[in-house]
């Protein structure tokens, strides 16, 4: 399970939790393995499947070991529990059980069709991987990718408003790469009067990715009928809101499952403040500004023992990546209470 | 040289260039290599005929490819020019010249001695390794690192100034692996009313290190009496200074050759405005605060085009490690005018 484990992480954060999986012959030889990708790409389940087909290796009778309960619906890809029966596999040992309704109940149907499963095994290691995933799914909401872009003091803009480009063509690709993995990217009203973006996913080269996210607005004030966002794919959408609950909410009853929030400050911050940002993917660009908007204001933050806190992710391509000129860095806020060295204890060295 | 450029790289920057050494034989195999790991460590030259030595290998008649001009004098260690000659090297071919009053001469102290000695071969990309330190030699100042202790949103203090402790306990010894390199760590008098700290370099475990830097403080504001900077050894100095060229001037004539600048954020600023920042270390905690005491200001910058432009420094442990639960990073400033594309260019996407 330590090896499915560190397959899982190979992944990347979104609408699906990190899974991992391993298929073991009787010996406990590992026969092939898989992780799932991100959203559109096979579960863990299905690729360690795929592995062992296109390697000619015969799984009738193994056991698989993976992260988290097969899953029993059909969503992009077809049931998993299916998937396992179908190949022959005798036993399945899984991690963290699937507690939601749209995929939950892989284990016992997995029995009913004869396959031996059993829970619990390291359960508490595959839950904090995907905390905060868990915690979306539980408050029936997004998971929720906020996308900073700033300079290493923090930064979005000058003094006099000039902000393109903060980062790089590289960092910009990157975030495009985001967006196309994403349900839906949110941006509020203030960001669209200023900078009129088209939000859509596209490529280094400029080209429009086959996979576009819902483009929603928060805020009410118009959106101007030529606005760039509208497009012409019908992926537009105003909410006349600005809780991000609300937000939320209401995409996720549209059916959006990992949301990206674009900005500006004001949208950026409310997610943060009502802790509705479960990863943070900030791009850094080399660049000290003195002044300036800052990239996260208003968070009714006093006291440095009440700061936001996040703990570097390492997962997928670690904490920290240069992406062309700029710096990549991934964080997700932290699972437990903090400990006690941050807090005030005793005077500066 | 090539080779020898990318072992200069995995130095430490600081009071000396980085450089790398390679000796090879006659058919241009190599036989040993060393490279600089930062003050008070053998140069390269001599790491790489120690290496050899240790080795039993001999290098009578062999050849010395060097990214630096080798040295003519006695510092910390002995002159290069003089080892080289006795190891019984014929020839040395280097890149970059050693343009310095303290140290330059070699090539001509070797060919006096009867060693061919070469140079030019892949000048510039030597030189650009080590632009801001030829660069602060040339002005006969001291290399100047300035660290910063932060949170992703670039503050050093929440609003009601708690900034006790930004970083964690692992950050802060990292710190004080740089202070027990620098020659003088400086602080504002403003850090050293409201902090009353040591400066002096401590280990994890707090104790202190062999070598420890000349402590300074800038400004006119009294240091009391009974404050810990001032501590027993004698390495304490008050410069009623505020210019951070005049403190650079007076600090070198006292010997100071790296010079590490601790804060606070007016002393740092200050640096920063001037252009006296050779290194920039910046320790990043995953907090957000949202608001506060922002590490850097008053740079004078108001609009994106004249920021100030920094590169990741990706030599020595390279641009961003984990240090502890904080990140490191690394910046230098940019060795040239900055490519078109960071300049407003046209509108956002």
């Amino acid at each position: 399970m330590i090896r499915a484990l560190e397959l899982a992480r190979r992944g990347i954060r979104g609408a699906n939790p990190l899974v991992g999986a391993l298929i073991l012959d009787p010996a406990g030889q590992v026969l092939s393995s898989g992780f799932h990708r991100g959203a559109g790409s096979p579960h863990a389940e299905a690729a360690a499947l795929a592995a062992a087909e296109a390697a000619g290796i015969d799984v009738i009778g193994a056991t698989m070991v993976v992260t988290l309960e097969p899953c029993n619906h059909t969503g992009r890809t077809g049931p998993c529990s299916q998937a396992i029966e179908k190949a022959g596999i005798a036993r399945v040992v899984y991690a963290a059980a699937d507690s939601t309704a749209e995929a939950g109940g892989g284990a016992a149907a997995l029995s009913a069709a004869g396959v031996e499963a059993e829970g619990g095994l390291m359960a508490a290691e595959a839950a904090e991987l995907n905390h905060r995933w868990i915690r979306a799914m539980g408050d029936s909401r997004p998971f929720v990718t906020v996308k900073t872009a700033q300079t290493l003091d923090g930064m979005t803009a000058a003094e006099d408003g000039t902000s393109q480009w903060i980062t790089g063509s590289a960092a910009r690709a990157d975030g495009h790469g985001i967006r196309s993995r994403a349900d839906a990217v949110v941006v509020g009203t203030g960001t669209v009067l200023a900078d009129d973006p088209q939000l859509t996913a596209r490529d280094a080269e400029g080209r429009t990715a086959e996979r576009q996210p819902l483009r929603v607005v928060v805020g009410s004030r118009p959106v101007p009928d030529d606005a760039a966002i509208r497009g012409s794919d019908g992926r537009f959408l105003q909410l006349a809101e600005h809780d991000p609950a609300a937000i939320c909410r209401k995409l996720y009853a549209r059916g959006v499952r990992h949301l990206m929030v674009e900005g500006g400050a004001t949208v950026t911050s409310a997610f943060l403040r009502a802790g509705l940002a479960d990863e943070l993917v900030a791009y850094v660009a080399p660049l000290l500004l003195g002044a300036g908007t800052s990239a996260v204001s208003g968070l009714g933050v006093h006291t440095l023992a009440d700061a936001s806190r996040w703990r570097w992710d390492e997962t997928g391509a670690g904490p920290a990546r240069l992406v062309g000129s700029d710096l990549r860095l991934r964080l997700e806020p932290v699972p437990e209470p903090p400990s006690n060295e941050r807090l005030p204890s005793g005077k500066r060295t």
